[in-house]
């Protein structure tokens, strides 16, 4: 029998363990409504596009432009062009499986053990791993309600110039913000790019959630403004249609494309989601993207009401102009990441605040809530079963829709 | 401007190019044929599926088991029990995005800079090359017509034993190896396992193309034999289905899977195409296997019959017995990198033989020849139009179609 134990790499993630099951309540991670995937939508595009182009699923890339499916391409292009203010031929964009992927190349072409790079000092717990287990450095630079700081970025960058430290890039969620749900102002934006361009330093944007704005001003994306045109952009169709479809994108100059395309060597980025999405949002984007923003909508207006209802004023949060999360802090007593483990048991499943921050310590009392999922009812009650296992295991809240915590809540 | 120059991490490969689009004749790759792709039973799934699960679309991993989705694994449950000898649970099969990214994650758990690892002589280009961009040596064991010869890796892993080397597997493609087309008979399989289970090296067996057997006995997979429990096992849809699909899977011991499941941090395999090849294939498959098999064995006659006479005797090659590709050795005069550049220019692609050896210059008058797209009056033409080239480059074929290469052929 072989001891595999003797020959596993070093440095491994600890070993997976076997799948538990999807919790009872689950606010975590990035999942969207199912009530809102236009299954026949679906399933009239799959018809149409399998008929006309099935046969090229028989070559790698469908014999086609590595790039990916020339169809989601244009229709990429046109998007950026007309939502984001990108203006790219279809031939500079990128599709890659989530914009996960997309991460990961960035990081292989830029990163390397003891490099550097900037943050928004609550981001994506994602990118923090990710950038750590190369054995980067990762910086990070506080928000307020519009977002990065970019006074503080101009800090931080002087000072690494001082200590002779040129970071590999800052990486930002500019338009609603994971997990502040804040958006970057235009004044910063182009302040952003200055700093950038003036440290030599490039931007990496992360646009997974952009067309997720609830309503008003849409801030054009960096890499679509004046000097934008060495900005890395990435985005995704996980929000804005699903997950488990694993489809995001790239825009980037082709200096960085062509390092992105000949690390990405996994055979092609799956073609048949690729045809379905193009078809499907071809035709349906707008629609679609209003539906799913409504009943979005809804669905934070039920976890803020629990939210006020069952915490009071023990939960602090400032809502979200759009997405799928809300980023709440308890008060000092509450270490989200203690109380994890009780909620689960509880049936309860949320992001402890630690994971989404550069500096764990500063984030122990707020957590992340992820409302995309699940039903208004099951809000409600995920978060009233959550008080009680937060006061049983803090003593916080105190108090849950007007009654004191110690007596038997009014109904469960 | 940012000088993306100065940023990029070191030791990355070359700079993709442009796409340069479909070669008229293309031999390349592991493409599959056209014709057969079941367009209608595959819109018939997609319909089905869909219809039944899509809402599951809306949470990563459908808010199942991150090894894929529960339908797609129970499919192969039952296909490695019956046609491979294996007898697994569901729950100890991962699907991957291709049997390319299985190779990944066994690489990325396995190997270290330094380390060593035993492959056949021949064997597939992205295996030796996703090894050595790790700093890992390959050493290679040469074959015959029954496979990987046993005896010489006895002799290469107790002289490896000898300088204190333990290897971190030994690669094979037992069944229909690729390029060769040579299956391993039942005791090199045996024998395979007893050397494995002596030095402490796992065996990798790599089943890609095991279902396009012809005909004749079917060896049970190393994985499926008597100690054959700790063999780390990939295989693909690619070869009997799609491979734009990109979906692969692996069957290994849980100590590993636990390994490689922790190390795909993708977000999951895309769930649209696991839930149509689950349904299409629950159904379908030993049809759909055979009627790609008499299409695929056509092709390859006519590949043989284009090379008999258009090479004649120049052109070496022993029938493979299943798949989709021909290994063919020409004479000393023509190195075969050095024709692929010309080749390309009269619109013929095919794989170098260099690229598909662990020893480059032992393989430089051999080329991999793909049957699995081209219609059979392709490869007669494309094969003509080879000799044709070959013969100005290199004198080489002396003769086609048995008339002189200097006179012009009777027809092109």
């Amino acid at each position: 029998m072989i001891d595999f134990d003797q020959l596993f790499a070093r440095d491994l993630p600890v070993p997976a363990a076997r799948s538990r099951g999807w919790p009872r309540y689950n606010f975590t991670g990035g999942h969207n409504d199912p009530e809102i995937v236009p299954v026949e939508g679906l399933i009239a595009s799959a018809e149409r596009v399998l008929r006309r182009d099935g046969r090229s699923l028989a070559a790698y890339s469908q014999g086609g432009n590595p790039l990916g499916y020339a169809g989601l391409r244009a229709f990429l292009a046109d998007k950026l062009a007309s939502k984001r203010g990108i203006e790219t031929s279809a031939d500079d964009i990128l599709i890659t499986s989530g914009s996960l992927q997309g991460l990961d190349l960035v990081n292989q072409v830029l990163l390397e053990p003891g490099d550097t790079v900037i943050m928004e000092q609550l981001t994506y717990s994602g990118a923090i791993e990710r950038a750590r287990r190369r054995g980067v450095k990762v910086v990070g630079v506080p928000l307020d309600e519009d977002g990065m700081r970019t006074d503080l970025l101009a800090a931080a960058l002087e000072r690494l110039r001082t200590g002779g430290v040129r970071p590999k890039y800052i990486y930002t969620i500019p338009t609603i913000q994971n997990p502040t749900g804040t958006v970057l102002s235009l004044e910063r934006r182009q302040e952003l790019l200055r700093l950038s361009a003036a440290h030599g330093v490039p931007i990496f944007e992360d646009e997974c959630y952009a067309d997720l704005l609830w309503e008003g001003d849409w801030p054009t994306a960096i890499r679509g403004l004046a000097g934008g045109a060495a900005v890395i952009h990435i985005g995704s169709f996980s929000k804005t249609l699903a997950p488990a479809l694993r489809l995001g994108y790239v825009s980037a100059p082709w200096t960085v494309m062509s390092r992105l395309l000949a690390c990405k060597n996994d055979g092609g980025t799956p073609a048949l989601e690729q045809m379905v999405v193009a078809d499907y949002f071809g035709a349906h984007f707008d629609d679609h993207v209003g539906r799913l923003k409504a009943g979005l909508r809804h669905k934070l207006e039920a976890l803020t009401g629990a939210l006020e209802e069952q915490f009071g004023s023990a939960a602090e949060f400032r809502p979200p102009r759009g997405g799928i999360f809300l980023w709440v802090t308890l008060p000092d007593q509450v270490d989200t990441a203690a109380l994890a483990g009780p909620a689960l048991e509880a049936g309860i499943a949320f992001n402890p605040g630690p994971d989404w921050s550069v500096d764990p310590v500063a984030a122990r009392h707020s957590l992340r809530l992820c409302f995309g999922h699940p039903r208004p009812a099951e809000i409600q009650a995920g978060i009233e079963r959550l008080a009680e296992v937060c006061h049983r295991e803090t003593g916080i809240p105190e108090r849950s829709a007007n009654v004191a915590r110690d007596q038997p809540l009014p109904s469960r």
